[in-house]
C-alpha cells in the first residue's frame, strides 16, 4: 500500500474473468515487471479477495495500489444497459466510474463484453469529434499483426462512423504494432468499385478524401485478403466484424481440437505429437498471442481495454501493457488530433455534424 | 460417344478450373463409379483438349457423354457480367444456355464464381416464386457438416430474401446432408431479441411465422455458435456469408502453413511430424471434405453447382454427386411447394408479392 502521487492510474476490474481475481491479480503482478515507477492501480473488486490474495504475493503487495471495494459483480450473461444500470456497486461500474470522474487513465476488464461497450459508451463521455465508439481487436496474419474494427460496439454505422473507426484503427495500430504509417483497408465483397453496398461506396469515397492527408487509405479488400497483410488496419461495420470474429475465434477452436482428437487417435500419431509438441505450442501462440490480450474501446476520451474473459496472467499483462503504451504514447491526442483534421476536410459545415 | 436418351444430363464447363480440363475429366470420370446407366454428360470446352483426354480414358470413352465445343474461355479474373456477356462462346456461356433451354438438369462449373452467379442469374430464370439466388455453402462443424448461406449472390437482401434463402438453404440441407428436418438458424450479433439490425428483426420475425408449418426455425444465432452444430442451416446476407466464408477460408489456410512451418522448424519436430503424418492428412480431409465438392445456387429452375476453383478429381467427383442428388431428390419441386406455403401465409395479397 503506497502513495496515491502517481502519473498515470489503471483502474482494474478484478472480478471479470473465467479464470478468477487470482489469475487477474497475478497478471497485474507479472506487469510490475515492466511497468514504470509511477504507475498506480485502482484494484475493483471485493476487498477480502483481493486483500487475500495480495497477502500472499509480496510483489504486488509492495506496488503502489489502492483497493476500492465493490460488492457486487456484473455476470457473464447479464443483458448490456440492464447490467450496467443496475449493479451500480459493480466492480466494473465503479471502475467506469473512475474512468468518467479523470481518476484513473485507462481501464482494464475482462468482465462480460456487451456491459463493458455499454457502459463505456454511457458513462465514458465520446473524445470530441468522434460520434461513435469502435472495438479494436488484433489478429494474426501471414507476416505479421494486423487489427481489425469495430467488433461489435457499433452494428449500424453511417458511412462517418466508418471514417472515424478508420482514424481510430489507425491510431491504435500506430501505438499497439508500432506502425509509422499503418495501411487502411475497407472490408468488402469484391475490390472492383461498384460492388458492396451504399455504405461501403460513401465511406469509400471519404476514405478517397482523407487519404494522404490524415491516414494511409490502400482501398477496399475482400474476406480472403485479411489474412495477408495486404493493410494493417482492416475496417468494417460492428455487424460484420462482430460475426467474423467469433466466427474466426471459434474455427481456430474447432481446428484445435480436430487436430487434438486425429493426433490421439492411435499410438503412432502420440508417438509423433510428444516429439512434436513444441511445434503445437508455437502454433497457439502465434494464433493467440500473450502480448496483444487485450481489445480496446476506441474513441473515447478514456482507455478502455477488454481482455478475454480466458484470459490467464500472461494475457493480463500484455494487455496492461497495452493500456500503458496507449496512456505514455498519448494515442488520444493524436485521435483528437485526425479527427479534427478529417472533420474539416469532410464536414465543412458544421451545421451538417450530426 | 453414345445414344442420346437418357433421363438425366449434366452439363460440366471443361475449361474452368486451376488444375486444367484433364483434372476435371478425371473427376468426371471417376464419378462413373457412382453415376446412373441412364445419366449423360454434356461436354463444354475446347473439342480437340476433351477429345485428347477421352482417347487416353477408356472408362470415360464408353459412357454416355457429347462434346459441346466452346472456342472461349472465361478467365477467373474478368467482371461477372462482362464476362458473360462478352464471352457467348464460351464453356461456361454455352453450359448455361443447355441449361435454359431445358438441355441439361444441373450444370457443374470450376471458373470464375462472380460470372456463373450473374450467368446463372441473368441466362436461366428463377423458380417460380423466387425473388432472388443464393449461394450454399457446406462447412466442417464439431460433431457434423453444416449448410450456410447466402454465400454472395444477393449482398442487399430484403428480409423476404433471407426468409426464402431460409426454404433453399434446409432444402439443400435435406439432400446434401441427409436431414430430415434441418434446424435453420439466423445469423447476427447477439441473440436478445432487439440486437442486430433491423432488417433482422424483420426476417427473425417472418421466419417465425412459418416455423413449423414449412421449416424448423431454431431462431438467431452468433457467429460463435457456427461451428457448434446448434442449427444445420445458418442463413445470412450475402454481404457477411461472402466476408465469413472468405475470412475462414484464408484462416484454416493460414493455420494449416503455420502448423506446417512449426513442424518444419528443427529435426525433432520433423521427425515427430513424419510420425503422425496421417493425423495432418485426416484434419485436412475434415476441414476440406472432398465429397462436398461444389456449392449450388440455388433458387433458379435448374441446379447450378460451383466447384471450387482448386478442386481435383475427388471434390470434381464429390459436385457431381451432389448434383445428381439433387436431380434424384428433385430438390427444385419440394422448393416450389415450400416457397408457395411460406408466400401464401406471409404474403397473402398477390399485388404486394414485389
Amino acid at each position: 500500500m503506497s502513495s496515491t502521487e502517481a502519473r498515470i492510474t489503471l483502474a482494474i476490474d478484478v472480478m471479470g474473468g473465467d479464470k478468477g481475481p487470482d489469475e487477474l491479480l497475478a497478471g497485474v503482478s507479472k506487469s510490475l515487471a515492466f511497468a514504470p515507477r509511477d504507475l498506480r492501480f485502482f484494484l475493483f473488486g471485493k476487498e477480502d479477495v483481493i486483500s487475500s490474495y495480495i497477502e500472499r504475493d509480496p510483489l504486488l503487495e509492495s506496488s503502489n495500489f489502492i483497493i476500492h471495494h465493490a460488492p457486487e459483480v456484473i455476470g457473464m450473461d447479464e443483458k448490456p444497459i440492464a447490467g450496467i444500470k443496475n449493479k451500480k456497486d459493480s466492480s466494473m461500474s465503479l471502475a467506469l466510474q473512475a474512468l468518467k470522474e479523470g481518476e484513473a487513465d485507462a481501464m482494464l476488464s475482462c468482465g462480460n463484453t456487451g456491459c463493458l461497450m455499454a457502459g463505456g459508451t454511457i458513462r465514458v463521455r465520446p473524445l470530441e469529434g468522434v460520434e461513435r465508439p469502435a472495438l479494436c481487436t488484433i489478429w494474426p496474419g501471414r507476416e505479421r499483426y494486423f487489427t481489425l474494427l469495430d467488433a461489435g460496439a457499433n452494428p449500424l454505422p453511417k458511412p462517418f462512423h466508418i471514417v472515424q473507426n478508420a482514424i481510430l484503427g489507425s491510431n491504435y495500430a500506430r501505438v499497439a504494432l508500432g506502425l509509422v504509417r499503418p495501411k487502411v483497408g475497407l472490408l468488402t465483397i469484391g475490390t472492383e468499385e461498384g460492388k458492396g453496398n451504399e455504405m461501403i461506396h460513401e465511406a469509400h469515397s471519404m476514405l478517397k478524401e482523407i487519404d494522404g492527408s490524415i491516414l494511409n487509405y490502400a482501398g477496399l479488400i475482400e474476406g480472403f485478403q485479411i489474412f495477408d497483410n495486404v493493410v494493417d488496419v482492416v475496417v468494417c461495420d460492428g455487424f460484420v466484424g462482430n460475426i467474423v470474429l467469433k466466427a474466426c475465434e471459434s474455427l481456430s477452436k474447432l481446428i484445435g481440437s480436430f487436430l487434438d482428437e486425429e493426433l490421439r487417435r492411435n499410438a503412432l500419431r502420440k508417438t509423433g505429437a510428444l516429439l512434436s509438441k513444441g511445434a503445437f505450442k508455437s502454433l497457439k501462440q502465434r494464433i493467440n498471442p500473450e502480448q496483444f490480450g487485450g481489445a480496446p474501446l476506441l474513441g473515447l476520451n478514456r482507455n478502455i481495454i477488454k481482455a478475454h474473459g480466458s484470459s490467464n496472467r500472461n494475457h493480463i499483462s500484455g494487455a496492461i501493457k497495452i493500456a500503458l503504451d496507449l496512456v505514455q504514447h498519448d494515442m488520444l491526442g493524436q485521435v483528437l488530433e485526425d479527427v479534427r483534421g478529417a472533420n474539416e476536410i469532410l464536414r465543412p459545415d458544421p451545421m451538417s455534424a450530426q
